[in-house]
């Protein structure tokens, strides 16, 4: 649990951090924040929400993936609908921010609106799973909203050996009626995601806010260099051929290739050397390579370039490599109106919000093919997240909450395109 | 086992050769070559190599230590002692030579000798423990022949948590006779270890032999690097502390300092990156590092530039370094004499002997303090060692014994340096 003090809770976004940090205390293991999908605490922190959201004058339903949602109704009973969504599962011993903030700041701003008459509904949505941290798989709540959860998801198990279909009947749900149950409105024409930046790009940049322009697209790549075994002492320099120096020269290009794109990050997370003896020649290593670039193109070519790179460091010291990709992420762009929109409205509200692409994933990149999305960042101090020391700032809140408020009284559904 | 053809067993090189295979089949492990301190294989092996001692004429005993000893008498009783030696444990899936080569190749030449008259007594002992793999702890017969076996090594336990002492006694033995029946004689005054080189260098220079002037001093480290873990996606290039990039850096230019200097040599055997997730930019990184120098000042210069390399490596990324000194081993010089005598033997014998220094540890180390010492190396095809393919070639081993019978034949005590 964080120290901080807590801020004045007659402001209405210290009221919604107050209520962050007031979820944070549901969690399925004491001392800590761990919500997991459908667990416990899930059921909870639903009692919790929806507590809220009545007190807001919504009724809020549970859907057959475990979403906890309610509606604003516009005075027009066939309007469209506009969804303001994030999640309120986390990662083992989390922050009390990354998701339920969105989820707190789209309830606050419905409270905000009052009666004010709006050509949409609003739905708010609470995903219920979007870290992957119980099944190993993220997103499947959005992929439930989308049509795209399908019977392997529904199939996949928990270290229990639960499977996910068994996880929402004993959540008193039923799976069978996920694609009656779950979809978006058919007339829904926006969807707007408030998250925080879990990077420290804002505070870099002394700015409050960020408008999510594109999500980026990943490679991921297991490498392996093979040398060959030889006794520390007896080999000469120049008659070695040591993996993880071909390894450790190819890491640090990595960096310094990466380092020369603005865009463009590329993360050795892994490595191990064998046999792993202090007196011997490394003869084999694996490394992980990990790259992101809101561009595919751009991100393709620095994979190229990379492993280019791995090669000739090895080939230099006769060491072989190989690569091997291990999964593949297209980036995503947000919808360009949608994020017009919530550039002017931070401006008429008084903020600059940078434009960035996001470089981690998001149930916005599983939205935004099916309907136009965007999200709105809030700035993480020191930039951390999956902490307990996760934090907001409440000016940043403030600055988010009357930028979504902006949006929402400005915004015309026949403007947005589809 | 190797596939090599076997030498023709006619010439006495090829003799040698098929006695070390013949012995290598004495195992604690079938199927393997695994011929631990003190096991059940080491009796074998005694009984074996204490019935070929007889065959020339030899009668061997067993010193409290386990060691098997024999001597060929002078004509002169109170004439002094020679010592040829070598070890006959092995690492686990050993090799047939490193070793019993020294030992063989002795009781060959002693075979060779026939009633040759010498100025001085020729001990031949092989020795029960020199690699450290049961106990891990090396050295334990040659530090008992020059009464460094002390009562905290004797304490010693191996995985089965039996101490020396007692697998001393198990052998049939009695520690506390140590002091009696360990000892070198009083009048020794040389002592030559043949053994192969377990290094790529005389197959590089095309040579069969080399005399051996030093054994490097050896300095090691662990290093630990702390930066800070991020996301990999979220946090760019320029805002990292990334543990492993400062890590890899400094084991490149580990690797190019050390080229640039002849006798140097520097290796980071074993590297770990935490958390070592693909996705997480790491925070911390320990790492190995081993220096060997046959001068022990150039070895300290080299320490010192290469933990300053970590530093800076640290610092440019915002990454703190630590280094604990782990073990640190002065450089031995043999005996120059010696080593001079055993040069010219090789020539008259007609062979080059490249001076060279041992890279690796070896019981001639130990007893260099106490007696002149001076090794012989014998190539080592494909630098191959502690490994089931490792190999002598013929030629070499002819080169070997002729070397050893010249100096033999040649040597005068008195001139030998004490």
């Amino acid at each position: 649990m964080s120290n901080a003090v807590s801020p004045d809770p007659t402001t209405r976004a210290a009221k919604i951090i107050t209520r962050c940090r007031e979820l944070a205390r549901i969690t399925d293991i004491p001392g800590e924040t761990t919500r997991l999908f459908l667990s416990p605490a899930t059921s909870d922190a639903h009692t919790l929400i929806s507590w809220w959201m009545r007190q807001a004058g919504l009724e809020s339903r549970t859907d057959d993936a475990g979403n906890l949602r309610a509606v604003r109704r516009s005075g027009k009973p066939d309007a469209p609908t506009l969804v303001l969504f994030s999640h309120i599962d986390t990662v083992p011993n989390a922050g009390a921010f990354d998701g339920p903030l969105g989820v707190l700041l789209g309830l606050a701003a419905i409270e905000e609106l009052g009666a004010t008459a709006l050509p949409f509904h609003i739905e708010l949505i609470a995903f219920a799973e979007e870290e992957g941290a119980r099944f190993g798989f993220p997103f499947l709540s959005s992929l439930a909203v989308v049509g795209k959860l399908d019977a392997a998801m529904l199939d996949r198990k928990d270290k229990q050996g639960i499977s996910v279909a068994e996880a929402i009947r004993s959540f008193g749900l039923d799976p069978t009626r996920i694609p009656e149950t779950c979809p978006l409105a058919p007339s829904t024409f926006a969807a707007i995601e408030v998250h925080i930046e879990q990077g420290p790009v804002l505070e870099k940049e002394d700015a409050s806010l960020a408008v999510v322009e594109a999500i980026v697209g990943q490679s991921r790549f297991e490498l392996t260099f093979e040398g060959q075994a030889n006794h520390a002492g007896t080999t000469p320099m120049a008659l070695r051929h040591d993996a993880l120096v071909a390894a450790a020269q190819w890491i640090v290009e990595v960096e310094q290739y990466a380092a020369n794109y603005k865009q463009l990050v590329a993360t050795v997370g892994r490595v191990d050397a064998y046999p792993g003896a202090t007196n011997i020649v490394p003869a084999k290593v694996h490394a992980t390579l990990d790259v992101r670039h809101p561009k595919d193109e751009s991100r393709h070519a620095a994979v190229a370039h990379l492993l280019t790179k791995a090669e000739s460091s090895a080939t230099h010291r006769g060491v072989k490599v190989s690569a091997k990709a291990m999964a593949e992420q297209k980036a995503v762009n947000l919808d360009r109106t949608l994020t017009t929109a919530l550039h002017r409205a931070a401006e008429r509200a008084g903020f600059d919000a940078e434009p960035m692409f996001s470089g981690a994933g998001h149930d916005s990149m599983i939205l935004a093919p099916h309907v136009p999305t965007t999200m709105l960042f809030v700035r993480s101090p020191r930039g951390l997240s999956h902490h307990p020391d996760e934090n907001v700032r409440e000016e940043d809140v403030e600055a988010a909450l009357a930028t979504l408020l902006n949006l929402l009284i400005h915004l015309h559904p026949h403007k947005i395109s589809e």
